[in-house]
């Protein structure tokens, strides 16, 4: 069993209006030292060992956890500990 | 200026419909190797340099980017390229 953790960002230069947002709250509760703000996801999967992971692990984040027009992702990925 | 990511997860036992979605749409994908998949936050702060860095992120953490009732953060501090 493998513990896949996946990080899906948005591209440069795409807008990021909810991390304009957390910035001016976090401007607004004092914290100004924080210049700029990006919001993505951080999905963990547990996967069974399977032919190809990798192969099939960038299909899944092709296919549907990640947006290739607006986002990019990167994995890692970690014998998990049941 | 530091580049701080911060992970929020959601705390283990609680309920994920989110990533119950994800991993049935796997499945349906014909990767029914997934057996869960949790999803949560992934956020990256640029953040000036300042007195009492660790303890002003824990507390943005604790007041805004995460909710501690249901949520566990951890967080990584590096250098920024500029």
């Amino acid at each position: 069993m493998f513990k896949v953790k996946v990080f899906v960002t948005l591209k440069e230069g795409v807008l990021d209006p909810q991390g304009k947002a957390i910035q001016q709250s976090l401007a607004s509760l004092s914290y100004d030292e924080v210049e700029e703000v990006r919001v993505g996801k951080y999905i963990e999967l547990m996967v069974e060992q399977r032919e190809e992971l990798e192969k099939r692990i960038n299909e899944m984040c092709d296919q549907l956890l990640a947006n290739p027009v607006i986002e990019d992702y990167y994995y890692e990925i970690e014998e998990a500990v049941r």
